[in-house]
């Protein structure tokens, strides 16, 4: 049978609105990690998914071939159900460094790999980075061995995981095909399944911040993800959260580090903590550490409380070679040379915000990558000052941009100016939490 | 400006069912001639094209861009309209041997090129060549000193015409997207630019013979291809023609140049005949040599009566090195060894035919290519004995293989056996003549 032949078929079969088998899924996955079809099969291949979209049953194939393709992390010695947690990416997110010791000082494991950033939104492992001395690179042993001693670590995933997802998502990039609910969910859930999670927290955003702008297409993607898990038998449950504008107030790697810390702390509340709070309660259910929400959320409140969550990052900070010191003196991380507040232009009520400029003019100060080889300067970013629906007197500040060189400071002003529009008449502040999609259904929060 | 953002926003252009502006065409066109852009991005837009389609704007664009990739003949020194036939290739159809001679004997050049067989159907080409000393190459000066001195030619097409057509259609090979009517219809048209063309007539084949198999599906490549000549001020017609048996009873080559001389002699008639008079009448009522069909048509019919048909074929063979005793004695051609009557199993009413089957056994024999470098036997093919509707008895010969070794020979008589349905019930023949498709609109022949 030649290779050319069965691809064709398989293309066309897509092409012509078929579902493809198993067999053939795992034909391409195959395929894709041994680069044994051309790329130029595997993008018409990608294009006509696009086109045609996969059933559940598909998706969950392909999702299963992509977590088998390579390497896997077995989390089973550590025992019970070790939960993960994964969001598909804001502005101010900062709830993986808040969550991971939080939750594991309430008694769950938490085995967490994380990516760098690319885009408008930062990356777990470069916020991380900013902790001086923090280590990001655990072999699997040495990995497994932390959780197991003081129940959480968070580390970088290695090319080894998925390997079929990484080849399939650089020709996605180059071939407009990124967007596609099949594509999306099985490239997302594949990582975290070989990453060995047990069980999966989703916080899929929705506005103009996040990869779906509308509740719909990200319920439909939360829905999409929990199909998998259930046809998978691997629990999983979304919360679609707002993302129309940054979840927390502080954009950048220390200054999000130092937010986490607050929250953590006890010194900051509002829609950070409120997130972490949901997702929490949710992944220490899945872990089967509380019965249900109402119980989780008062264990982590506790743990909040008594600090028991600070001493956990402190613990972990310090088992990855970071200055555990940071917990207790944000002070110590990177800081900027230049803090620039940006005035508002009028009164008013914040009526809207450009997420995604918000987290660009970050970028621009230099918090994020324009491209892969880009270094990242862990100090700079910018703090908001002001959240939708709020009043507004002229010339107060909308945010402070912290910056370490002036190049790129009035662009970043400008910028952030026309991102948060304001008007005459107040506006609600959006809703936080959206719905919660479950395997047994979808639960709207009016 | 980087090629690789460009392409990508193209892409998501089409992916996003938007119309490509003539400049992104172009860019494609360039990319895929100058092999600089690469080929999983040429195939994800194939595929986005074959998703959302293109209208006439587009796909005239394409056509013309395509056309203009490489080399093109000029063929104005000839002066006048220089008219070309396609036809989208059926089985047994040899009216470009029967026309190109036919109508050049009625006053109007004819400078054709013409393409090897890889499939099903036979290529003009291979039968040219089974005639003895038959040159298909020629250099474009002789190619176009020969039709000014006879009035004909008909040669082979150079790699050098449209070479964006070659390469886009090698890679819609090998990722499912040969199926799509603006692609399908700009590679057809862009070749006969390409080579000269100054009005066109097609022949678009209709059944199971075809490449389309439905009449509504023909007559829409038709239109599109009709609304490429409107738009680039090619004149252009389409006759839809049924393809759901054999149009002549010979398939092979020689065997098909045999039966065309029988044409050109007045020895045949019958539905080979007929499309050859009614596209040659659009040919020459195109080419301005009769001011319409029916006073063309007379002309055809008299040049066939005279003998200057034939005559013109003698010539042509002669001029291009070929015995030209052949137009008189078919004989000359290359025989088969072996005729091998196919018997029918069953008295009845011929039904219906799978036209691509009896194509296959003929090219089993040896007849055409399974891959290009396959070698044809010129001898070797079948005759058909019987057409749609023919009453038979038991033992009768359906068809006449024609073979030089017995290999296949019962596995071809099989399988013609197999193709031809015999049933009870007598049906009517096929209508052979389903649409005349102009500029103006489409008419219906019921």
């Amino acid at each position: 049978m030649r290779s050319g032949m069965d691809m064709v078929s398989i293309i066309r079969k897509k092409k012509a609105g078929g579902a493809l088998a198993r067999e053939e899924i795992e034909y391409v996955v195959r395929g894709a990690t041994e680069k044994t079809l051309p790329d130029y099969q595997l993008s018409a291949w990608l294009m006509a998914v696009c086109w045609r979209g996969m059933d559940a049953r598909e998706t969950t194939d392909l999702t299963l071939a992509m977590a088998h393709s390579g390497e896997t992390v077995d989390l089973s010695e550590l025992g019970g159900v070790c939960v993960d947690k994964h969001s598909t990416g804001g502005v101010g997110d900062t709830t993986t460094l808040i969550l991971t010791p939080l939750v594991a000082a309430c008694g769950a494991p938490v085995a967490k790999m994380s990516g760098h950033a690319l885009g408008h939104t930062g990356g777990t492992l470069d916020k991380l980075e900013s902790i001086p001395g923090m280590g990001i690179e655990l072999g699997q042993q040495a990995f497994i061995a932390q959780v197991r001693r003081i129940g959480c670590a968070l580390v970088g995933q290695t090319d080894a995981l998925a390997p079929a997802d990484k080849t399939l998502y650089a020709l996605r990039d180059v071939t407009g095909t990124v967007e596609s609910l099949p594509l999306i969910a099985s490239s997302i859930v594949s990582k975290k399944l070989a990453s060995g999670a047990g069980a999966i927290v989703l916080d899929v955003k929705t506005g103009n911040g996040a990869m779906m702008q509308t509740e719909a297409e990200s319920i439909e993607l939360a829905r999409r993800m929990v199909d998998i898990g259930r046809i998978a038998g691997k629990p999983m449950v979304a919360v679609i959260t707002g993302m129309d504008e940054p979840l927390g107030s502080h954009v950048g790697n220390a200054l999000e580090v130092k937010e986490a810390i607050d929250v953590l702390a006890g010194r900051v509340e509002g829609p950070l903590l409120e997130v972490s709070l949901i997702l929490g309660a949710l992944m220490l259910v899945a872990a089967g550490k509380a019965p249900d929400t109402a119980t989780a959320r008062a264990k982590l409140t506790e743990a909040l409380r008594c600090g028991a969550g600070l001493q956990k990052l402190r613990q972990m900070i310090q088992a990855q070679g970071g200055d555990p010191r940071v917990a207790d003196d944000p002070s110590l991380l990177p800081q900027a040379v230049h803090r620039v507040p940006v005035p508002t232009l009028r009164a008013g009520y914040v009526a809207r915000m450009d997420t995604v400029a918000i987290g660009y003019a970050a970028q621009s100060l230099g918090a994020g990558r324009v491209t892969k080889d880009d270094v990242i300067d862990p100090a700079v970013g910018l703090v908001m000052q002001v959240r939708i629906g709020d009043r507004v007197e002229a010339g107060q500040p909308l945010a402070v941009l912290y910056a370490n060189d002036t190049e790129h400071v009035a662009e970043a002003l400008e910028a952030v100016q026309r991102a948060i529009v304001i008007e005459d008449t107040q506006v609600e502040p959006p809703r936080l939490i959206r719905a919660l999609v479950t395997a047994e259904g979808i639960i709207k929060q009016e």
